[in-house]
């Protein structure tokens, strides 16, 4: 397949075709990826998630040129709501593009938050493995929002920042929103603010009371960024490198790599599972039912047994 | 079923016991719900969904208890993420509880964000199913976080609150969360802090720019509120009662039961699709796969492929 090779080979332009077919859900994509997968497995993958506000986006920015400096190749996957009113992403991707656009190391795509849950995740999922088949170094994974489906899609990551910064309500936000237990690293970003101190420690604190961390041999180190300076950015880097090399040297790696490869499988066979029962009993009967279940004229674990009776055979 | 006639006569005890044994996805829950089910579909249900630090849970203990100055009865469901690190939540509960407990017209539940997602949205809407027969007028649906899941469950709702609040960052959060689309009523928590001017203007300006509200004959208010001394609770509750006769006259009450009843019954069926497979092709069966794929022995499309195979019997 002409497509993989020149994937394979880093062409940017086949690499971006890839990905548009791979958001169609195009046949093509799943071919390719099929024929991928081999070549995936070597990049080390970054989630960055935390609460709007954060900074996230520049902080990715920052952290994908100090990359750069160090010689390392960088894919960007911003997994952003998408819609008519959100300018903020958008300007956002805008401002990102002029500051790195041109460099042949680094490839940056915006998925949408389109459709179901399931399918942006695995969409998601299937970025990555192009991006890592393609050969980057690192991919970072930008989410939006601290939602579960965004928590869900960051702990698939090999290695997940979550990004806090001062002043942004009463309570440190990574707690309010249960980021702490899929955190590897903590940053706190916008540190030239007053209440830096605070969070940090707040954090600090949090740390020491939870025990799953502690436990496994990484406790998740405690980093102070200015993103829009660059303070902070290179200790991030080392940061994020030396757990890299803790996943490698206790066997967590491969734990991380069968925890991600579970999570796709099951969803995978889910949508696979609920085409399939819906090509069988048609359009019309699910609409049917979900007409009489609306009405009150059946509830919907009826509906949901005589679904599975009519898509058996 | 004595559960069943006991919710009904609206025992609370008897609630909570069903409210348990939904959590823990009992076959006596399903039971009780579908003998439930024709009594739902009275109470209005109202999602509450908005960044983290936007004041949202003093905003809906204060529309419990103006709601209930007006005789109304009041379920609150809040959907929170739990884990040893999340005080926050815990202590916002507790406060809560202090504030409210003891009125028999005000039920609380919190949800954790436990296991798959579809397992807590699924979770949710029966819990709100049990809230409505047992005969609650109103129930919230308070979501923490601003993620792409917390948004599927407010949109099960027929009435959808966007919290906004001044001062918690460089933009207004629900633009850049992609939350305008999903907004029947845009409330301003906070109005006192300085800014708040400027985020409700922000506001009407992206209501100006997005066409979808405006079409179907609704446009979002924007009501500002203090919800710490109550200041703007009694419009809100104005507010939302003027959307819910809206709904009514529009028809649009029963889309959106459509709605809530479609996405229901597609996560039903692909959990139970999901469960039946895997009963099929044996867990054993399934480890092995995700231990080939995750070795790069078998790519992921073909692991599912002949899970499918393996679970066609």
């Amino acid at each position: 397949m002409e497509l993989v090779t020149q994937v394979l080979a880093g062409e940017r332009r086949a690499l971006a075709r890839l990905i548009s077919s791979i958001e169609n859900d195009g046949p093509t994509a799943r071919q390719a990826l099929a024929a991928l997968y081999p070549h995936t497995g070597r990049a080390h993958i970054v989630g960055i998630t935390g609460a709007p506000g954060t900074g996230k986006s520049t902080l990715v920015n920052e952290m994908a040129k100090a990359l750069r400096r160090r010689g390392q190749t960088v894919g960007i996957v911003a997994v952003d709501p998408s819609s008519p009113f959100s300018g903020g992403a958008l300007l956002g991707d805008r401002v990102r593009m002029r500051d790195l656009a041109g460099d042949a190391g680094i490839f940056i795509r915006s998925m949408a938050t389109r459709g179901s849950l399931g399918g942006l995740a695995l969409a998601t999922a299937d970025v990555v493995k192009a991006l890592d088949a393609a050969g980057f170094d690192v991919v970072l994974v930008e989410t939006v929002g601290v939602g579960q489906a965004e928590v869900d899609v960051a702990r698939t990551a090999h290695t997940v920042l979550v990004i806090e910064a001062p002043g942004l309500g009463d309570e440190v936000q990574a707690m309010k929103a249960g980021l702490m237990e899929i955190a590897d690293v903590l940053v706190v970003n916008k540190a030239d603010r007053p209440g830096a101190e605070n969070t940090a420690r707040a954090l600090e604190v949090s740390l020491d009371l939870g025990r799953s961390h502690n436990e496994n041999g990484w406790r998740p180190p405690v980093v102070k960024t200015i993103a829009l300076d660059g303070t902070g950015v290179e200790e991030l880097l080392d940061v994020a490198a030396a757990h890299r090399a803790y996943l490698r040297e206790s066997g967590q790696w491969a734990a991380r790599e069968r925890r991600r490869v579970q999570s796709d499988l099951l969803r995978m066979l889910e949508q696979a599972l609920l085409a399939r029962l819906i090509e069988r009993v048609g359009e019309a009967a699910l609409e049917s039912w979900v007409e009489r279940v609306a009405a009150r004229q059946a509830d919907p674990y009826a509906a949901v047994e005589a679904l599975l009776q009519e898509g058996r055979g």
